[in-house]
This record gives C-alpha cells, structure tokens and sequence, in this order.
C-alpha cells in the first residue's frame, strides 16, 4: 500500500492528503436542511448531513489528490450513525481510487491492539467466514504503550500489505510536555557519558526499527510516522533518524504551518512526506480567501485550495532546490 | 459518577470491575449456533454472538459487582455490527445498575479530543437537539498528545458529572520502553541539580494536578489513572504521587497479578483502586479451576471467579491490616 500510495503522489504531483473531518459548523445550511428533513435533528441526520458534504467534496477533488484522511472522531461523536457515515465515506473513497488513511490513534495491548488492527487494517474469522471491518488502507498508530501495543499493527500491515503511521512528535501546542522530555538513552562505558535527547527521537528510533524489515519498491516502509508541520527543526532531525519512514505531517494551514515549514520532511525526489489539511480544505468557503464561492459552491473552494495548497508546497520545494 | 463507583463499590464490598472483552473463542458453541442460525457466519451473526455471551454474564454477575469494563476493540473489530453490540451492552449494563467504564483509550488533540469526549461521555448538538452518542459513565484516555489532548475530556466530565482514567502505567511487559525512561523534570538553581524520574511518574503528577480541582465527595478526583497490578512497586510509588486519583488496575488474572500485588494501589478505607479482571472472569470456564462448570454454564463459572477474585483482594488486603 505505501508503494500504492507512492504512485499515487508521483502521478498527481500532489504529496497532500485532504482530512476528512466533518464538523456540523462546516455543513452548509442546504445540505442540513436535506439530511434534517429525511432523518430529523438525529444522530442519523448528523451522520447523513457530513456523508453528503464528505461526498460532494470527494466528487469535486478526488482527481487531483492522491489519498484522505477521515478522522474517526468527528463520526464517533454521532455514535453508531455516525461511524456508519465515516464506513461509507472509507468506501466511497476507495471506489474512487483514493488511498484511505484512517485517522483512528488506537494503541493498546496484545490481543487488544491485534483486535483494533483487525477492525480497520485486516480481517477477521467468524466461524468459517473472513469478514472485514472498516478496511481502510492504512491507520494511525499511539505508541505509549511500547512494541506490544505496535507489533499486531505491523502483523496485520504484512498479510494485508497495508500500512501505519505512528504518532512521534505531534502538531498541538502542547505535544512537548511528555514528547519532548530529555530521556537518557544509551551509555557509552568507554567515554563514561550517557547520552540524552527528547523522547520523540527515541520514537523515532523505534520507528525506523519497527519498520526496517518492511520496505517498498519505493525504498519507503510501510511503518511511517505522524510528525507535526509546527515543527519543522523537529522534523528536519526526524527525516535523519528515520530515513525510511514516509511521515504523514498535520498542522498545515489552519493550524498555522505553511510550505517553507515543510521542506525538510521531503526527500530530493520529493517523496518522503504527505502532508495533511483539514478544515484548510473541506471548509475554506468559511475563510475570507476563497468567500467568494459562497456556501453554495464550497466545494469548488475546497477544489480551489487543494490547487493552491499544491502550488504553494512546489515552490516552497523548488525554492530549496527539490 | 466517582462518587456513584465509590459507592457501589462499598455497598457490594467489591472493589472490582469485570472486563467485558469477548473474544470468538470465548464464546460457546451453543450460542455461536444461535447467533449464526440467525444472522449467518458474518459480521452481524459474531456482533450478535458476543452481545448473547455478554448478556448471559451481566445477568449471573451484576449484583455482585459496583462496574463492568467493555474494551470497544473487541467490538470494533466486528466493524458497525460489533459497535452496535457494545452499544447493547453499554445500555443493558447501565439499565443493571451498574457504572461503565468504556475502555477506548481515545486521545486527540483540541476539536478532535473534543468530538472523543463527546462521543463517549457527553452530548452532541444536532440542529435543536442534544444528542447522546455511547454515553458510557467512564472512558480511558491515552496522555502521549499532552494537555491538549486530556482537557477536552475534563471539561466534558464536569459538565455531565462523568469521569477519565488516564493511562500512566500499563500493564504489558514492553510498557517500560517509553513509560519507565528516566526523564529530566525540575531545575534546582539553588544545588545546581537537576532531578529526574521515570516518564510514568511524570504523568502522574499531570494526573494529580489535571484532577485537583475536580474532587468528589469521597474524597477522589473524577481524574483517575490506569496502572498496571504487573508492576506493584510503580504503584506504591503512583499511589503516593496521585492521593487523590482513583486507580483503575489491570493486570490481574490472566496477566500474572495477583492479591498481594494490589495490596498499595489501596487506601486505609479499601478505596482508591478498582480492580480489573476480564478473560479471568468472562472465559473462566475454560480455565482447569473452573472447568466443571462447564460451557454450558460459562456464566455461573464466571460468578465464582467474581467472588474468589474478591475474596482473594479481601485477604489480601486483611492480611496487611487494612
């Protein structure tokens, strides 16, 4: 699937992938209006409101983008309608050709993790039937929990040949508190020092670990890692430490990130990074920028800014030499 | 609701939780016949067999213990048809009497960690309508996104009067390579020092000071913890830097633990700690002490694992004087 999704970035010149996150604040008034008088002001008319604003989105830029990214949260919250709504977005998408990434940041425990592993990367025995879960393409991965809670992914990634980005140095304002603790590492007996640095390249130490044994035909692995755009020195010393890893980066555009932040994520050929925007997209018919579509047409704004989004990542990327 | 657990917990003298996680190969035959007679070898006939074998415990179990665990992963992996189980048996659980915590280890950051509370613990607005989603009493949260990411939960907990565990220590054998690096915390300007400890107990005391100001009338924060049983001595020491978190307790049972290692995750009163057990309880009946119960009579298996797992953590505690 890393391979899939490598090609997929080669032939739309696109290393982005669009968040599908639907938030109620985002659908227009038009779009309630149909999903409310069918369902009612339910979780079922939520969850037929965001299917029809994610579908309608999906229509207008599946051709350009290599892959999505539906975070799981924004469907849980609207209970079993909602999750049903995020299971037709995955297949939608898929039928159009996307690569799907779901945003789901499970992590557990033995038998827990191979379970969640199950529920959105494999397939799962029941009696003599294997049946598949939400099946998307790759998931993101927690690894507070250690190499128990990250091998049944890695498991499940094998015999579906699909993958996992796991979160090392996240976008948030706060992702320093624990991530970026000096942990001692290594002692070194012959010089008598121990050496330190932050957690998240101990991460990502891990990181180029787990997935070293599983590279594509790109020279990418299908274990990848989730570093934030609001860190790009971060990222920059993260690209070092994990040079097989494609890293997935949130926190561009609404979250304050734009293309300069992200040149050091890319390799010479410009693969190596996949850049997510969310709201950037889905809802810039709310920003000042792209107004003029009106909430009529927002998806052609969403259209618009994945052009612009592009554009701005290529020169950003020419301006380096890349 | 801390006030509700700690209540229950005193009145069933019981200061237990049974872990709702079923596996297929837990479930009898006579039920997997049931349910696939009904709904066939799919995900709808697995999703109606565990919600059978589930239904069939809560109703030999429920008077002897304060709160039920469900572990969502076991249902997710059966995709919509399995949440809807956990759904079912959220409901029916809670229709016992009895607390329930959703073991989903959810955690986010900002709307995201927002729409994971919600789903979960609060309500959702649709249109005029308030919406609830799972609406479980208690939910796990993973602390690796910060702030950040456990805030959200927090506000939604004193709004609807719930409540968090927050992982610190798991119990799994790999938990130490990240939780356990010994990381630096304060600078003491004055000795020139800088101290350090290991990352759990970091989190500890973020746990600490995020549950402060939320202390129910028993004297607990609505913010508790997850330690494992699997590491006693880490929850000496957890115990004394979180007084006032409750501390959930895997690791029992199947996972090695036993009495005598959950002696100092109690206070004086026996409060302070829940103790989980899931497979040792749930799929008892496949275990040699228990197996002249039977499959047939998987459930009254499982009511006497409850009460020897309560009369074990009884001794225990009696034997050290409290």
């Amino acid at each position: 699937m890393i391979d899939k999704l490598i090609d997929k970035i080669k032939a739309t010149k696109a290393p982005i992938v669009v968040g599908l996150d639907p938030m109620m604040k985002f659908v227009p008034e038009r779009i309630k209006k149909v999903a409310f008088d069918l369902k009612g002001e339910t979780l079922e008319g939520a969850a037929e409101a965001i299917w029809l604003f994610n579908k309608e989105i999906v229509d207008k830029i599946y051709d350009l983008i290599p892959a999505v990214k539906p975070q799981i949260a924004m469907y849980e919250q609207f209970g079993i309608p909602g999750l049903i709504s995020f299971q037709r977005t995955v297949d939608y998408c898929k039928q159009k050709g996307l690569v799907v990434i779901g945003d789901v940041k499970r992590g557990d425990i033995g038998s827990t993790s191979v379970a969640y592993a199950t529920a959105h990367l494999g397939k799962v025995q029941v009696g003599n039937s294997l049946c598949t879960g939400f099946g998307e393409d790759f998931a993101t991965v927690n690894p507070y929990l250690g190499t128990d809670g990250v091998q049944p992914f890695i498991d499940v990634c094998k015999e579906e040949k699909k993958g996992i980005f796991i979160l090392v140095k996240t976008s948030n304002a706060s992702s320093g508190e624990f991530q970026d603790r000096l942990v001692k590492s290594e002692v070194d007996a012959e010089n008598n020092t121990i050496s330190e640095r932050p957690l998240y390249e101990l991460v990502g130490e891990k990181v180029a670990q787990w997935g070293d044994q599983f590279i594509g035909s790109n020279g990418y692995s299908y274990v990848g890692a989730v570093v934030g755009a609001t860190y790009p020195e971060q990222g920059r010393i993260l690209r070092q430490i994990m040079p097989k890893a494609f890293i997935l980066v949130p926190g561009y555009g609404a979250q304050g990130a734009s293309g300069k932040d992200l040149v050091h994520f890319f390799d010479e050929n410009r693969l190596g990074a996949i850049v997510n925007s969310s709201r950037g997209i889905i809802a810039a018919y709310q920003n000042d920028k792209y107004k003029q579509f009106g909430s009529a047409n927002f998806a052609d704004a969403a259209r618009q800014a994945v052009i612009d989004m592009v554009a701005d990542i290529d020169q950003a990327l020419t301006s380096v030499g890349k």
